[in-house]
């Protein structure tokens, strides 16, 4: 079982309007996937050095209540879609410790090398490849994403 | 007709990979958004002494191409929907001077108070909305946001 | 006696030079402050709630070893200097777990109040300024701060 | 006669203060500093293709006044030290079209290879490095930085 990411809101995250700027979300969600990575045994860095780039190719925020400097979080995200070449996270942003979700989000992202070329993983690293797809979580697709 | 708002890209803001990290676009479409609402006359920190805050409920972005330091952008934006209560605009990012699309992007927005309650900006403040509606371009919905 | 500061570095942190952007190091240096507060009783939310406010007047960063994604860092920090209307602290950014400074910084802050007028702490909040006063760390002066 | 580097605030620049956020200010100063090299025909992606990487050694910042969403600003910058091996900017940010300062600063620099080690740019690049000391300023050293 992944153990979902833990985070507190920074003073420097938030704007004018008092919480938090809703740019940062998508930093909060870089933070959640990367560590999700390392659970699995995938970690980014080490990815890089073997010439592994993901780059993001979409991003979709659902911001459904404000926060700010003082609060908590935690992000739960699954890898929910994946092919030989792409794939799919969803998170789900909730105030820590409750059941009040704060934020919603998906992102999908490509494998290609270190010249932006497309990388077909399940053939270069079929290992790596494994690895995502044994944490392939099965959704039902009537969501609204 | 409105003006597209031009950026030149920052080195802060390119990452690890070499180019532009993605939390940034959402950055540049807030310039381009409240750049067009200027235009418009509808300055947004005129707006907020009038007591109406317009924060993001839903941010859609689909990166084509990647950029980096050197770069220059115009950004393309457009009101699409309109409500008393919320608005949507789409953005599109062309390499300056070029017909090269680089990123597109919708944001959805809703018109509040400043202890964040809804507001209809139609009935509370109708010149405001005029202005909005005045500028709503009708497009065909066959696009896949 | 304080805890230091621990924080891993995000992947948004770095830049084209494959290294922490510098810009990012005063917000490390504002999240290790703010979190020397809370351990002292002086959380920044609460003081915020009071009327206390503390801008930045100075802000002086020695740049010692880069650092990049997947690093880990303690920060320390002490209050050095402390009037009723002002103080300074000092940081000291170690690799974790080990005794390789990578960063040395100060900063000096102001109390004001919401309108940015200066505020006598020591008048106003005397029990606030107790706590700071309590944790004001004589130091040597032979840095070339 | 090098031209100022024009600049508005952006809205998430600003934080819960409601004011720019204090990190915003070193990334105004990278923005100006690598817009004078453009001018002086030192443009830093074609230094980068070089070889020639130019990091931040020290950062030293003096906020005094605040700025916020709407204001505009002219950044002011001259290089004010160099040796072989590194040299320093210093920065005065005014309100756009006044006498009013808002903000000075200095940065220092090194001069390293791609992979971090010192580079006698005297040396290795003598074109590069005529271009920066002919547009080195002296100035009397009767300020406190």
């Amino acid at each position: 079982m992944l153990r979902p990411y833990n985070r507190k809101i920074n003073y420097y995250e938030t704007d004018k309007m008092q919480v938090v700027h809703h740019s940062n979300y998508s930093r909060y969600m870089e933070e959640a996937r990367l560590d999700m990575m390392v659970q699995l045994g995938l970690s980014y860095d080490v990815l890089e050095q073997m010439g592994v780039v993901i780059p993001v190719l979409e991003l979709h925020n659902y911001y459904l209540k404000s926060m700010t400097y003082g609060d908590e979080i935690d992000i739960f995200c699954k890898i929910i879609k994946l092919t030989p070449v792409r794939f799919t996270v969803r998170y789900e942003m909730m105030r820590h410790g409750t059941d009040e979700m704060i934020h919603r989000a998906e992102t999908s992202h490509a494998f290609v090398d270190t010249n932006f070329m497309p990388m077909n993983l399940k053939k270069h690293y079929p290992d790596v490849y494994k690895k995502f797809s044994e944490n392939l979580v099965k959704i039902r697709d009537d969501d609204n994403d």
